[in-house]
């Protein structure tokens, strides 16, 4: 079962709506699981919303009834929980057999949220289980020792250490090109690589990497924020 | 001296001036590094800049000219290097003295150049050298082992481990309380607590901890985005 769990942060119905066929095409239909404002995000946008979580706090007792009339199923938890919505809805996921996961606007304005979520695909590869964090500018993996083959239609392709030091980096299909290498906590130099064709690999000796495609976006004020490039 | 880093991420005039005034006061004047679209972006808000560092692709040939017609220091990279710009800039302040930094815009859209500078804090911290990074949003410090005492304004305060397990964490003046306990890679449990005063403390005995004061922007459609909560 590939689940889809859609949290409160960044995300557009266009691109969510391609991601939805793209999956439901190759896999069977998606479970999606709809977290607090994330599961008003789906009704308003006449997504599929087969679950919804959390302690609802952002969408309020209104949002709940909206949820309720449409007859979606309700996991309801205390305000006061030791974990985040988020991650309710990864355990749900987990606990329920799903076998790749997708967290789609777990990425936003909230960094300390964007970091704990990207702690979370941690212990989904613990678990074996393939987990991807994505907003409309970025998508994130993180890979473990072995191959990794990637298919990549954005620009940029990064390399982050998640462990101290990652050990023995080998890139194939790259820019800048990486043969045996380590990268380690402190250093940019895994940042904006550029993939040369749409099927890329990246061989891992030890350690935990994490991989970011990224693009930027395009309507940013380049004075202002981030490089304008064009999404090739 | 203390070195104010200005990147292309997330920034606001109004928050800027406000910190560079405090800086001000307390010590003498900070040093301003502009990295790229940064620069110019001091410039037009009539602020110093005391060096501009990068490859300066954001800003183009008219903007280098802009610069250079101020007067402004210019510190030119290639644009095919291994590090990132901010990390050129960072690496500047620590052969030149910097005792404390502080990243402003380190945190913006491409979340691949957001956690990269996560990474320069830990090199910075290796150094001995206190860091933070930050956008309007959230204010970004690494802390290893020992009492770290924190004046906060902020309404969350989150933990996030950055080694994988980070032990013995006490905390002093939080809502969620912690007495010895572990915080570990996968599980979001220090995310969003709250400071009970403006002067809370955190006990470390050992590894690295992300602590992470943020707030919801006020603006933020909740149905859209993060929760929306008044900053206290």
């Amino acid at each position: 079962m590939l689940v889809f769990i859609v949290s409160g942060g960044e995300k557009e119905a266009g691109s969510f709506a391609e991601l939805l066929a793209e999956y439901s095409d190759e896999n069977d239909k998606p479970y999606v699981i709809g977290v607090d404002a994330g599961a008003l995000w789906l009704v308003r946008h006449q997504f599929p919303c087969d679950l919804a979580v959390g302690d609802f706090d952002t969408i309020g007792e209104a949002g709940v009834a909206l949820l309720e009339a449409q007859g979606i199923p309700l996991l309801r938890a205390e305000a006061e929980k030791a974990e985040t919505d988020t991650e309710m809805a990864l355990d749900w996921a987990l606990l329920n057999g799903a076998r790749s996961i997708v967290i789609e606007g777990g990425i936003g304005s909230r960094f300390d949220h964007s970091l704990s979520n990207v702690s979370l695909i941690y212990r989904c590869l613990r678990h074996g289980v393939p987990c991807v964090l994505q907003n409309p500018w970025n998508r994130v993996r993180l890979i473990g020792p072995g191959k990794t083959r990637l298919k990549t239609r954005w620009p940029y392709v990064s390399l982050i250490p998640f462990s101290e030091v990652v050990r023995g980096i080998t890139l194939d299909g790259f820019y800048y090109p990486l043969r045996e290498e380590d990268l380690s906590w402190g250093y940019g130099r895994g940042v904006s690589n550029e993939p040369l064709r749409s099927d890329v690999s990246i061989t891992v000796q030890s350690g935990y990497l994490l991989v970011i495609e990224s693009r930027d976006p395009k309507s940013r004020d380049p004075e202002h924020g981030d490089p304008v490039h064009q999404d090739p």
